[in-house]
């Protein structure tokens, strides 16, 4: 199984989280008719990006996994005979919970969690008050559809989640996303932070040689008042040399789907043998916060 | 000292290293007069490309460090009142060479040495057999101008080096390299491969919040016959968020100025506060070859 399908569901939300387990689920039959093996949500995708403000009542909408959702995507994926990547808030334990990625086979059997496990705090994205940093590490899980990894959102400005998802083994690594400008900053440093977002997410793909799919989603949200967070869209597929395969657009529901030929993995590391030279006897400081 | 102005000498080689050298000290002098503060030479600026082959008359281009070369920029920095990064093959003990640059501070003297850690070895680029991988680490220089790292062409792949450099300090990464296209491949692939490490240099500054300066040499060398190599020049400076400052053309000499306000890398990072939410607790595998 060289060649695989994913697809990406980038859409708004709307404040009910059945309607948005329901359009989900529209889009991800509308994934499967086109062709779609592996298919990944948007980051907490049954709600609005709730951690726009710090709000007791929001812990409500969090579930157990095993929950009612991972229940609902194993049937699909099994029905179906595809692999599902469904972002959740996670319960995990009273008053413990985790910005988590469900990780569901083609059998419908739920391979594996992910825990987000770098979390921002950032006027509008206080996610610190609302999430465990995730004990998880950094993991890779063979599908019937290639080994795949995920990493969530703010992790991916991290070069070491990408790096170890990759030495785990993954061939493609996902990362549901919500982000965002602010209104009013748009015009001066929005198109700066996107580009900031699009380049260190394709480097991630260079570095490892490996495949990357980024997903956001879109709308203006205003759950807490105020200007709300404009999210960007433009989720993307990188190939293994970065370049940019897929791209959605900036403000429209869409199921973004790429082909990718999983012998490239193999391939470009032969040829850009990164993973030949990595000086893993000088790299040990990585583990300190600085070398001061 | 907040704005500085940093020099990349990118230029075509001749075969005879003194006329390389002379070369380099007329476009330095050139960027002294147009107000630079700190200058970068390309890699091993004193000769063509030699590592097309592997030939051991080459190891007699080597020198000692400090040496004649060190000496004539300490001698330039010194008379200017500019700091130099200068690119040399360094014989370092009899049967042991690197490929160094030396740091020498706007006083001229020698503020110390890095030897280039990640080596390659593809089709033309046989480094492995001139160059044993450097033993210095990845360090970072406080000097007139600022704190500067240094890494080395192929030490631009890997994230670990540029990370390592920014927490010793550097505010600004220097990347003297010798990249260009095999011509046969340059219609086929070379702007993928071009995009590639643009892309993955702007991501240093991405996740580092921290300054890159990639200088490149240009011009077809063929020192060993065949094809040769196409050298593609565009040296450019990345600011703090990955955007491009300054960029130079394919083919021609230029001196590239760009001015930096160092402070950037503080409000940078303060705003996108990655080096906070590092989970040096989890990345200990990073040392590992893979994770298998």
């Amino acid at each position: 199984m060289a060649k695989v399908t994913i697809a990406l569901l980038q859409h708004a939300s709307a404040a009910d989280p059945a309607a948005n387990t329901a359009k989900t689920l529209s889009l991800a039959e509308r994934a499967v008719r086109r062709g779609a093996n592996i298919i990944c949500t948007q980051e907490l995708f049954r709600s609005p990006y709730f951690c726009q403000s710090e709000d007791y009542a929001h812990f409500a909408l969090a579930e157990k996994i095993p929950g009612p959702t991972t229940e609902i995507f194993q049937s699909f994926a099994q029905k179906h005979g595809v692999v599902v990547i469904a972002s959740l808030f996670e319960q995990r334990a009273p008053g413990l919970y985790h910005n988590t990625a469900a990780i569901i086979d083609a059998d419908g059997s739920l391979r594996g969690l992910y825990r987000k496990s770098h979390i921002p705090d950032d006027p509008l994205y206080y996610e610190k008050f609302y999430f465990t940093p995730g004990d998880t590490g950094f993991r890779a899980w063979s599908t019937k559809f290639g080994k795949l990894g995920v990493l969530i959102c703010w992790d991916q400005w991290f070069p070491e989640a990408a790096r170890l998802t990759a030495l785990a083994g993954a061939e493609i690594i996902f990362y549901p996303t919500a982000i965002g400008w602010h209104p009013r900053e748009k015009k001066k440093i929005g198109s700066k932070q996107h580009a900031a977002w699009e380049t260190i997410q394709r480097s991630h793909a260079v570095a490892n040689g490996c495949f990357v799919a980024a997903v956001n989603r879109v709308g203006r949200e205003r759950p807490a008042g105020g200007d709300g967070l404009e999210f960007w869209g433009q989720s993307f597929v990188a190939g293994t040399s970065g370049e940019v395969l897929a791209k959605a657009s900036a403000a429209k529901d869409e199921v973004l789907l790429a082909t990718l030929d999983l012998a490239q993995v193999d391939d470009t590391r032969t040829h850009w043998p990164f993973l030949r030279d990595r000086r893993i006897d000088a790299y040990s400081d990585l583990t300190k916060r600085f070398r001061d």
